[in-house]
């Protein structure tokens, strides 16, 4: 990965990631999409053009990927892991629909964004149908654990969302706010997905949460990494898609800490950048140039690896097989994208 | 009701319908209501409030009592039963928190519009957040067929809203195109709310059916004298709340009728008014007329009566009870709506 590239960057690099999961799960993964485009289907022709356009645009299919890991790695994915990891998939493809509409985003995975193209109230339904259709995918795995699971997970979801909303524009966000939104709003997605792939092998209950554990410290590490990479990651160095949630007024780890070490005149800044008024010309680069005096990309990155490293350690105690040594790369992948 | 009352007319009148279902169902409901609000409750509070909002507004909560009624019209409502009505109310709050961000309204059930007074965004989040919430309900009703009438019924219901958005403002839709969007968006959500009921009880196959086909019936009834009443109703009375369809180009069943009767300048007007331009001020009078001479309230109305006959008829041979009777009786309140 090139330094400084945005997620989305990264994204748009392969159609499918090219990283040793992804080579070992090959045909899982050809399942998978093979059954998000079945349950795509509907005679409104709008719906499939518009889920297609987003789920065709090249994501890495990391949640997914990750519920059927979870589910090698306890002996073997089966028909209900692959529903489970469509429906994950369908859930986050919702939440990106309704995320773009909310954030008023242009681009998303290198394309411009289903609501520029459709409008915000094709995305709006298409995210319901989806967001509905995930849940008739879970009816047919067959396990209301499971369906538990991934429906406290999608209302966990929508309250970061909304927390996220609400706190918009308030730069005196704390760390302790923050971390509630990036857990409910990304990792509490990992965590179930994660989950539900050990939980469709019928697996102890220490497993389904170490499982659990693993998703969510990967959740977040993943969030602190792609908020540090909206910075320009380590090297912070300028390119032309960062800066999205400067622009949105979205307060984010790296001004966080910034802020809480920054003299007066660097307060009044953040209060006036983040506050949602108009932006002059120099700002980003003046955000860029306090958050390297402080230091908090660094210490954002330092956060990442905190939780990456508890990733790991939650695989500790399973089988040591590829599975878990790929999993334990996928982390180090993630925090990696950074530097 | 008196002549010509909108449907926010009508359920502005009382925070609870006046009618015998709702006297039969008093602490069925209220358990019901007790529920809403305890799954409501979130520590994000912009959600409980929101919600809360359109919730305590005074709907009539038909669709929960049709669920709570077909319950008792085989037995009894139960846990699960009580569960599934307030699961049903969610998703139908849901439905019009994103509908009036799609519709851009600004009134709902007599108060200004969530999304007018929180942000289209919040609306947006808060209806995810009351589906997902709505899954939860159901996998604590502990039953995988239920879960699977319901999940079908929402993926259709964007279906329909959908189809909806993508034929508006084209004057030349026809009548079967009608009835296929509010089959979907509608009556989708009344069939399930049946079905589950009756499910509920552990009933037979073909009280279920039974069930469904008198909440289809009943929905498809419903969403005609609704689209009848935005246009006066029987007594084409002038008032504050008409029009709403069309304004938004929406093609309902009284314009298409009127069209396919019209003469050259009826079907060019059409064309011209319901086709997304600008409104000339004479111009929903003027419609008014056309579908008085055209007789199109009228016929939209037969079309009701000829569903709800259909949804009476499905109940024929279900155990002659009091609940049986109220069943019939609420069909014949949403028909005598308009008149």
């Amino acid at each position: 990965m090139g330094p400084g590239a945005t997620p989305e960057a990264i994204e748009r690099e392969a159609p499918r990631p090219p990283d040793a999961l992804a080579g070992l799960l090959g045909a899982d993964l050809d399942a998978v999409d093979a059954i998000i485009h079945q349950r795509l289907s509907s005679s409104v022709t709008l719906i499939p053009d518009l889920a297609a356009y987003l789920i065709d645009a090249g994501g890495k299919r990391v949640r997914p990927m990750i519920t059927l890991a979870a589910a090698h790695a306890l002996g073997g994915a089966n028909d209900a892991t692959r529903m489970l990891a469509a429906a994950v998939e369908f859930i986050h493809t919702a939440t990106l629909l309704h995320d773009d509409v909310v954030d008023e985003s242009s681009l998303r995975r290198g394309r411009v964004s289903a609501h520029r193209v459709w409008g915000n109230s094709a995305s709006v339904l298409v995210g319901d149908f989806l967001f509905a259709r995930s849940f008739t995918l879970m009816v047919d795995a067959d396990d209301l654990a499971v369906l538990a699971v991934l429906s406290n997970a999608s209302s966990t979801i929508a309250e970061g969302e909304v927390l996220q909303l609400s706190s918009a524009n308030d730069a005196s966000a704390s760390l302790d706010h923050y971390m509630r939104i990036i857990s409910a709003k990304t990792a509490a997605l990992f965590a179930a997905a994660a989950r539900v792939g050990a939980m469709s092998t019928k697996c102890t209950p220490a497993e389904a949460d170490a499982f659990e554990t693993y998703g969510r410290n990967l959740g977040l590490a993943f969030q602190l990494v792609d908020d540090a990479l909206d910075y320009g990651g380590a090297s912070a160095v300028m390119g032309k898609n960062l800066g999205d949630d400067f622009r949105e007024g979205k307060i984010t780890l790296p001004v966080i800490l910034a802020r809480e070490t920054g003299d007066d005149e660097e307060r009044a800044f953040w209060a006036r950048v983040m506050g949602g008024g108009e932006h002059r010309p120099a700002d980003f680069e003046h955000a860029l140039a306090i958050l390297r005096k402080r230091n908090s990309i660094t210490r954002t990155l330092d956060f990442a690896r905190v939780y990456a490293n508890a990733a790991r350690d939650a695989l500790g105690a399973m089988p040591d097989t590829i599975w878990r040594t790929t999993l334990v790369e996928l982390v180090d992948f993630v925090v990696d994208r950074a530097h």
